[in-house]
């Protein structure tokens, strides 16, 4: 585009939004173009802040009308540069952060209606504040928004019991890339009427269409979440394990986290004030939840019901249930200081990869002395849910490597590990997407057939390519 | 089609699938053509059974090249001229019935991967083979298949705690209107790798690809299903009932059913060997399903609970509890014998619509003094799965109005109901679908550019318009 073109969009866009919300010095613009872990910068030719849905649409005709390329960004929390631009400042980044608005609440149809900025944190909040369970859950909940949770089809750690953002979604308003205003904010739990438009623009990272607002399911809020930790002998045990509290508690059984020995003792070195419960040392470890709608001791009764069975079973070696919500909250810390206790200790090469949970056992005896091999004293920290076949199967350095010097293998380290998931039939993406990131894995591990009707879709409904272009295809 | 393009056509088919597979005597092709409900017959150019994924993928592949339209068929108990050709005699039926397998059960993944011609019951029946649950059920499942079932994305009775068959399938097994086989059979929980085409398939009726196979979700078998009759004076107290019965009980009530006092009283008069709970007469009945993991007794004091918390607060009036097994199908019955009983009382103009499950109430306060307003002394048979919002709400004849006279007002009938379900945003297919019988009323209700939206993807995966032409859209 010309600069006096360019110029003349930059006009128009601050006729559309107000001349505060067209950001174009490189000083505004540089919190938008940076990824969420300082990986990459890029490069656009403005920041576009709309504050409705309507101003998104105007702003989306706009760009069609002078083929500038969108990219559409949320809290911007992505791991796989999906949401930030290439570094050809062609493009604009068009910030939803201004749509926060909670539209709605419906006790009795368990429903929220909002729109696409708002952080995920504040829908779980609103939804407690009438008494009712938003379920997603994810590191980033304080950042996140929905509009982003929706265009990766955000997983996190509730998946097990209540689904992924697809499961999680009624309806959705979205701006097509012609800039037209699309109301599918149905709030019904059964619609057969065509095509579903709604899926389709649910993890599709933003290259179909600008999600704006959604209308989102709610649940009774359960009366106790507890949890145990099981130590076990293996990953195989882990399986039978799974099987076993599915059979008792059904959908009570709310989390089911896989922690390996070496992922205890990184939180016991960087963290040694976190309380780890059992002296020896055991080759793998489980935390399971269960949530009750009825009481507490409800909950405690079932679990301590099911982790007798599976020690009278030689499931596993011991056990400890948490006798309440405090202790609970306490053994979930254990879990969520993973991730801290691995940037704590330095970079690694991460996977998060999912594969049929059955396959679980054999993928990581097979994998685990295949990156011996190749990486002679590499670290494995493989941990995950479980429960939904979602491993983090992350590779650390040997002792006395350097981490920098360790992550020059990157692109052999994934190569062995997403050659090994693609043998199990698993997924080199469960729950971050592709992005760019990993647009040229994505291209290697689909079958061509796949990449075809993707690509025939995205053509039909952006054939002038401007939405979040290099992103996926 | 000349005849004798037809006839070299036909004979590929033959040499493809073998003689007996390819039907074209009229004698053996009506068993194809004629509707579930008996109400039209199409005609064809021939029927092909092929016996594998593969045979329909080179029969469509001939179909493309020869540019004959195709109706894919499973079960053939659709409500909606879904799987029956028009009668212009140009069309191949293509029958999916001798693709029967079983393909394979993993009991730790709990998945199944059958192909799609299996009969839903096969399924159940393996999955419990297995200790397992396949959820779907619904009134046709000795006769319906998995394929059809996923072409419509079925519903039915188990919907309010495991959702559509949708949310039931983790993969799928497509052959393209090109003829191209996709094997999307993934057993993942977690997958976040390009757009959603399974879910594209799953609802399209067959007018975007044919389904050949899926990876069906399974669940653990509960220990036992439990299920209340509940008195009430009207749909909002059923609302209030709802909202307690799920803060209480969480994902173990598992069916939250409404009749109104009309639906009892059609059953007492056509199966008055049903013994039914209430002397006195209610408005409302709600008939609700708890199961629960752990036992029977757990199940049955967590529903008496559930009930006594009800009457205290005088949501409803009277309540009987089954306390056994035998007993809660007993009172099932009642719920499954108002079809029958309407069967049985003659025609009536049927409506297979969802609403909000919070406007439930005000639609019928709403809706059916309008009805009386406009047809005088019709009656409502207004019964349904109201804890998904979906409710069948069938308008039969005024006393002593013959059925066949009555039902010359459908037009009007559907205009008043249906204007009344989209001014509730609601929709006015459920579980059926569209087919060829709801296309017009589609096209009334949608919004242009969903519409637009729909035709674009149609038009980019089948240029010809080959598959199920005028289904849908």
């Amino acid at each position: 585009m010309s600069s006096a073109a360019a110029n003349t969009f930059l006009g128009h866009c601050r006729t559309l939004l107000g001349d505060p919300h067209v950001l174009t010095l490189a000083g505004e613009m540089e919190p938008y173009l940076t990824d969420w872990r300082g990986r990459f910068t890029g490069s656009a030719l403005a920041v576009l802040r709309p504050g409705t849905a309507q101003e998104v649409a105007d702003t989306v005709r706009a760009c069609a009308q002078w083929r500038v390329p969108i990219v559409p960004q949320g809290g911007k929390t992505g791991l796989v540069l999906g949401s930030v631009p290439d570094g050809s400042g062609t493009a604009v980044v068009l910030s939803l952060a201004r749509l926060d608005r909670i539209r709605h609440i419906d006790a009795f149809n368990r429903t929220i209606t909002v729109d696409a900025g708002c952080i995920l944190q504040a829908v779980q909040q609103a939804a407690q504040d009438q008494g009712c369970l938003f379920p997603l859950s994810l590191a980033a909940e304080g950042s996140c928004t929905i509009g982003g949770n929706l265009a990766t089809n955000a997983g996190g750690t509730a998946v097990l019991r209540y689904g992924n953002m697809r499961e999680l979604c009624l309806g959705l308003e979205v701006v097509t890339p012609q800039g037209e205003l699309w109301d599918g904010l149905r709030a019904l739990r059964k619609d057969n009427t065509g095509y579903d438009l709604r899926d389709l623009y649910i993890g599709a990272e933003g290259t179909l269409g600008i999600i704006t607002g959604a209308v989102l399911k709610l649940y009774p809020q359960p009366k106790a979440c507890i949890t145990a930790l099981a130590a076990l002998p293996s990953p195989d045990a882990a399986l039978e394990l799974l099987k076993l509290a599915q059979d008792r508690c059904g959908a009570s059984l709310t989390g089911f986290e896989l922690m390996s020995a070496f992922c205890l003792h990184l939180v016991r070195t960087h963290f040694p004030q976190l309380p780890q419960p059992f002296t020896a040392a055991h080759p793998q470890y489980v935390l399971l939840e269960l949530s009750s709608s009825e009481s507490e001791a409800h909950a405690v009764a079932l679990l301590e019901q099911t982790i007798g069975a599976a020690l009278e079973r030689h499931i596993i070696h011991d056990a400890v249930v948490a006798s309440s919500i405090a202790q609970s909250q306490a053994l979930w810390q254990l879990r969520e200081h993973i991730p801290l206790a691995q940037a704590k200790a330095g970079k690694n090469i991460k996977h998060d990869i999912s594969l049929p949970v059955s396959v679980i056992p054999s993928f990581i005896a097979q994998t685990a002395p295949q990156l011996q091999r190749a990486f002679p004293g590499c670290q494995l920290v493989c941990f995950g849910h479980m429960g939904d076949g979602n491993l983090h199967f992350n590779v650390a350095p040997p002792e006395g490597i350097g981490h920098e010097a360790f992550l020059a293998n990157q692109a052999e380290v994934n190569r062995l590990v997403h050659d090994a998931v693609n043998h199990f039939d698993g997924s080199i993406s469960a729950e971050h997407g592709i992005g760019a990131l990993k647009r040229d894995e994505l291209a290697r591990y689909k079958a061509p057939l796949e990449l075809a009707l993707m690509r025939a879709i995205k053509q039909a409904l952006d054939p002038h390519n401007l939405m979040n272009p290099g992103k996926i295809l």
